[in-house]
């Protein structure tokens, strides 16, 4: 190894050193990480690409912001299964000319998110990259058995809900295209820079055993429902009046797109769910909004529809997020 | 997703699918992969990078070798636990112009050597990438609690032992390096090209408690006996003229460099492990020959020696396999 990566596997062993947990029998510095699960637990496995260009570009998002959301990706998919995070690894590639305090910020802002979910980070790999900067990120959890939430669990009659609210995260892309600069201080546009994984409503969902049916809102509600109908073998609609909308693409001066963003915008990272029509679903999940936003269908072609604010009932086409090219 | 990727992502699910086993509770198509480990099983993660330039190069290593190899790197550090594979994980990073032959190939030889050992492809992420093809493979794995062979077992006076034989895997990059032709089908040639990773032998050590400290040689002998002197507080003592040399390097016409290629050259996939002197150790472990090649002392500094054929003892620096640039 360059001596560069044995630097970086030092300082990773290190920080990962600081974050013990109950699960964690043998961290970094070992051929295998080595986890204990809670007795009468499965095991949840996800691995989330955030590579430079297509996921994130470094003259937008602040090193810390990378590392947060690159972590986040993982933890949703996590939540989306109302599950506990157990275990983090990091396969990082930079390229050799990457400056030290970027990955300084990187790191922090991985291990800021991680210590707040008590995740270890307890391995990964290390290489010099050709081109960008290349993260993977697998996140382990656990679900007591037969208890994780899937896609396939909705039936005609339920209801469809999410949590927060929708678009934010992809009006600060459209934005930032548009060539608008966006302080990644600006406390609204915190969603796109620092989203929360929603861990704690995905394990209540779970516990309480309030949804179907379950999945992170990570390409785009339209894409992400889609999901839901093809595994489900179900159809859906959605009605456009209750769709929370987020206020930040008003706020970035394309309010105008908010419907669209909220239909299409990816990297949400809200949780959207079915339960059934007689289960009730408080409005508020772990001090989080919980909105009803439409009903599944039974529909053997799986098809999706939107209802817009003057009834009309059209077509919903899975046109969620797209990479940053 | 571009409609590449999405292709890429059905056919894996295809894959996959045909591969079922007793672990495997959701595959591919939800937010993670769920998973049950054997009752009283702690769980091993590893990750590895296989990344083009770096690990391999695509004028030299065919597709599928490429795929077999990366799946070696993961299973060789759950073989290196004396654990069992449970199921492996591919994020895949491809340039737009890669031939779609070149992708079958290499899911061709991943998913052999997967389907040899049991172990489903259960999940991974797949994305474009600006240059070169970048794979992380992650492989999980299982081990009886308290069970797993660790680095930071061996004690002064233990014996030192590998499997098979070493410096045939460098011995061909070695050779590709000088200009040579070598041809992946070649029978001597495969252990470079496609190393089968050592899981039988590991579940044996384990099983019976053979070994106290184990690693897999993928850096080089040098570095990877470092790693269990540096995690076992201990020094060790290597015999030259007890290495099992592989006879690669001499029919590549390198063989004046068959010691230096057994000493620091990398990706052997063998296993060096250390035992008890009263341990009685077969001389073939899963019909694997299994040679002594040393002995762990006490030091303090942690330091490694070479005796060589005339009794001469010098240091033995941790030089292993240094990328492929």
């Amino acid at each position: 190894l360059p001596l560069r990566e044995t630097e970086l596997i030092a300082r990773i062993r290190d920080q990962a050193r600081k974050l013990r947990t109950k699960s964690l029998i043998t961290g970094i510095g070992d051929d295998c990480a080595v986890l204990r699960l809670p007795r009468g637990h499965e095991l949840l496995v996800t691995t989330d690409f955030s590579l430079e260009g297509v996921h994130f570009r470094r003259e937008w998002h602040p090193a810390d912001a990378v590392g947060h959301r690159c972590l986040t990706r993982g933890l949703s998919d996590i939540a989306a299964m109302g599950g506990e995070p157990v275990a983090a690894f990091l396969s990082l590639a930079i390229p050799a000319d990457l400056p030290q305090d970027w990955i300084d910020d990187f790191f922090d802002g991985l291990l800021r998110l991680a210590k707040g979910h008590k995740v270890p980070l307890t391995g990964g790999d290390t290489a010099e990259s050709r081109d960008g900067v290349l993260a993977d990120i697998v996140v382990t959890g656990s679900a007591p058995r037969g208890k994780a939430l899937r896609r396939s669990g909705a039936r005609p009659g339920d209801q469809i809900y999410v949590t927060g609210e929708l678009g934010g995260s992809a009006g600060v892309v459209r934005a930032l295209f548009a060539g608008a600069e966006v302080s990644p201080k600006m406390k609204e546009a915190r969603r796109h820079f620092y989203p929360e994984p929603r861990i704690e409503i995905g394990r209540r969902l779970s516990e309480r055993g309030l949804a179907t049916a379950c999945i992170d809102i990570s390409d785009g509600l339209s894409t992400d429902l889609g999901h839901i109908c093809d595994e489900s073998r179900v159809g859906a609609v959605v009605e456009e009046g209750r769709l929370p909308l987020s206020p930040l693409p008003a706020l970035l001066g394309i309010g105008d797109q908010s419907v669209d963003l909220a239909l299409n915008g990816g990297e949400d990272y809200e949780l959207l769910f079915t339960a059934r029509t007689k289960t009730k679903i408080p409005g508020r999940i772990a001090g989080m909004r919980v909105t009803r936003i439409g009903a599944i269908v039974k529909d053997k072609r799986r098809r999706m529809w939107i209802i817009d604010r003057r009834g009309e009932q059209t077509p919903l086409l899975p046109r969620g997020w797209e990479h940053f090219r």
